[in-house]
């Protein structure tokens, strides 16, 4: 469920990481609360191909497709949920 | 400061990743509360130069020194810690 103000491809990122961004799986990492500067950097480097390891394979292939502003978006939003 | 229980290397982590496991800087991951399954892949994959991006050249050199055994107490341990 994309919570109203939510960026609209949320649901994408839901789908693996959880509905509020605690993901269901011990290899897939939590994103609610997590540092926002870090989660950009990890999508752009994704979308330049330069981030390799975990599940670097899918997270190029979904980056690929994000603009910047999508990335600053995204990465407000998941720093800003709840942790717990 | 290191609690009763936690691994020995955690001093290490905490002077970049914070002393409870949420980092200071919003270029470094939180790791209180993450994935365990996640946190031990990561740092298996920086043990094995095959993972890149943020701030890899760093964690590679600090992973090439952690044992199998340290990379397990330290995935746990950080698993563990709450999220808030």
């Amino acid at each position: 469920a994309r919570a109203a103000g939510a960026p609209a491809l949320v649901p994408l990122c839901a789908s693996c990481h959880g509905d509020q961004g605690l993901s269901a799986s011990p290899m897939i990492p939590n994103l609610a609360g997590q540092q926002q500067g870090y989660l950009s950097n990890a999508l752009h480097d994704y979308k330049a191909k330069q981030r390799q390891g975990g599940s670097a394979a899918m997270m190029i292939g979904l980056a690929a497709h994000l603009s910047d502003a999508d990335i600053a978006a995204l990465s407000a939003y998941y720093a800003s949920l709840k942790r717990n």
